[in-house]
């Protein structure tokens, strides 16, 4: 069944407005009578007949309502250096297929990247966007937060108080990530702090653990990109607290 | 240092010709005296001294020779329904960089992409220099094989007689990962079979259950895209068997 983005929820009926009418009229084309299923991004989602097509909404009666077990239960989140556009889309969009719970953007110190003021918010808003249609087609029920671009000093106050940070070190050759995970606890989040293309400076490895607690970890012996690593760590941490089947 | 893949090799000496000798001279403009590394895809590291640039070869002396341990110990396969260009690129390049060992293109039923003769071996030809550059940069020895696009009754053939197959499913909802992980051999290579965008046919999963005794597996309740799901359980039976860090 088509899955729509909520507009405006009521008891018995939901409306979609703008993108999402469009793309109930246009594009699929649905008419009166057609199943539809909406979500509201609140972890519920409502099966609902399409009852009546209007000009600015279509208005949904809602059949039935779930919430459905689709949400990995430890919250993890990246928090991704800066990198190139197309890295960081796709580590938005897969993040967001595998259970990603939200995105930090960091301002690392060998970000080739800068992006500052309204730009960065108009990039921020862009990744949203990507965020929720990979939601959507996840039929994920809740979508990843993208924080706004931040700097080091920033981070630790846009997650939670018991986050467990770690941070992928390329030059972290003996700590490696099983024994780290087995010591984390799935009831509080996790952070995964990666690098920009050019990798992290020592000195910003060494800030991580003494203001976040974060723990060096290595991901092997091959050079892995940025995007790679990023998905990588987040599979490893989905995996292991069981969240990826 | 930079790295090159060795075109002749000799007792003393290697040569680097074509692609290799243009990368070493026109783009990273090195001349005699500067130091490289040379692989010859047999798992040795060549650290060598740039002697002589030629007119269509570069002489380089071996000052040592090393057998790096940057390969994942145990080997695993993607055998990959064909999906659109794009996404099987990109399994390639990410797949090398995590590790695997090679990859099948499969002509899956549902592939919206068909491919035969001379057009399958040029692509086949495309998709190992993609991989082949992916080994280089993430400092790899020996680069994934991306085999001939084959059909079902083939695949068997390609891998060995021990290879322990999992086939990722949507409709697969009780069996996890980790106890089928649970239940392999390290030392026998593992390989993944990845439906095409519109996923397997159930009558596949039956075949491959039946004629490779392959284990059906869960990725959990979110819908991956066919690149997102690859790479997840790559990922992860990398991570099980200890080969990412």
């Amino acid at each position: 069944m088509n899955r729509f983005k909520i507009t405006e929820l009521g008891r018995d009926f939901f409306w979609l407005r703008d993108a999402e009418r469009e793309h109930l009229v246009r594009v699929l084309r649905l008419s009166p009578g057609d199943l539809v299923v909406g979500y509201d991004n609140t972890g519920r989602e409502y099966t609902a007949v399409v009852v009546n097509i209007e000009d600015k909404s279509v208005t949904c009666r809602i059949l039935s309502t779930d919430e459905p077990d689709v949400e990995a239960h430890t919250s993890v989140y990246i928090v991704a250096g800066l990198s190139k556009g197309e890295r960081m889309d796709w580590v938005i969009q897969k993040g967001t297929e595998l259970g990603m719970a939200g995105l930090i953007p960091l301002r690392a110190k060998r970000a080739i990247v800068h992006i500052e003021g309204k730009k960065a918010q108009d990039r921020v808003a862009r990744w949203q966007k990507i965020a929720s249609e990979a939601a959507k087609q996840s039929h994920r029920v809740l979508e990843p937060e993208i924080k706004e671009v931040s700097d080091w000093k920033d981070i630790k106050g846009l997650l939670p108080e018991d986050t467990q940070w770690i941070i992928p070190y390329e030059e972290e050759k003996s700590q490696r990530m099983a024994p780290v995970l087995g010591g984390m606890k799935a009831e509080h989040p996790v952070a995964i702090i990666i690098g920009p293309e050019g990798g992290f400076e020592e000195s910003e490895v060494a800030w991580a653990k003494e203001n976040l607690g974060a723990q060096s970890v290595s991901l092997g012996p091959r050079i892995l990109r940025t995007e790679t690593a990023a998905m990588a760590a987040l599979t490893l941490v989905l995996g292991h607290f069981g969240d990826l089947g």
